[in-house]
């Protein structure tokens, strides 16, 4: 009965990339570790760009530097 | 000192049935493990049908799959 | 399908306590919330006291200075 | 590689502050573990009022008890 | 920059598993979303069964009642 | 009433510097965002080196790969 939780970033992830998420993960742990997917839970949260942070800054921040 | 996420989908979960739930998982650590309910601390998750997934897809699918 | 993830600190909770918080719980979802106890997860994380910290302080050093 | 997350109530924390929190929290750990930024993530969460309890109820109602 | 953390019960995962639900889950981000691996982080949370409740029991008394 | 949770991996934290990480924590919330310490509350996870993915990859191997 396997929880997994996913954050990525808030940018338009569509309804069905999310589905894509969900089947992908639940397969994965049926094939590596034998998880009944009936019990296994999903859940991803969208981070606002704002709120996430990498290498001491906001990740718009961090990607401006990063293409600059 | 408890800490405790309760993450249910987001389907119009009332300000009073939030105050229950904080009411009783507080009460809850004080009467099993007596635990002062000044430190102890709850946060509610309420996640979109679309984000939480279940048997390796998005919960609303699952339920349309479990009603037919 | 609620998720719930009760963090304590690690002394000496015992089998019987972590069956009482679990039952507790999953009773208060349906109870509250109407949801079904076969799709609910409880998972207790046991955290030990020097990896808790409350008042800018680890929980010990937290206790001795109340209880001084 | 460390990750932390960081959960505040929400109540017009600024695009400045969350900055401030990133940066801070960043600069800690690369001071008191020698953690690399570039692999340090932050991610901060911003809860309703409704949904954090403290003392066995919602904040707002609980700072209405301690003022009054 | 995803973070991923994955919670299975404490069942004698090997090292070998855990290296493939790392590389399944940083592939899948990248294949669906086009996420950089070099900033995809995966944690791994093992748990204690007793500490895993279902059905508002812990899973070695769900998984008696399941095959009895 | 922040809630901080911070994620390491596992190699030999002291004590100390876990205290010096709930320090600079602490006064960080309290500095940016005028937070009682007293209801300010952090958990370190220390987590083991083949449990965190980066890359695709068990952190060890990772790092393997970094210095080679």
């Amino acid at each position: 009965m396997p929880f997994v939780n996913i954050k990525v970033t808030n940018e338009g992830v569509t309804k069905e990339q999310k589905a894509q998420l969900i089947k992908g993960v639940t397969d994965l742990l049926q094939n590596v570790l034998n998880k009944d997917p009936q019990t296994t839970f999903v859940v991803i949260d969208e981070v606002d760009l704002e709120n996430w942070g990498i290498a001491g800054m906001p990740t718009d921040e961090y990607r401006k530097l990063k293409s600059s």
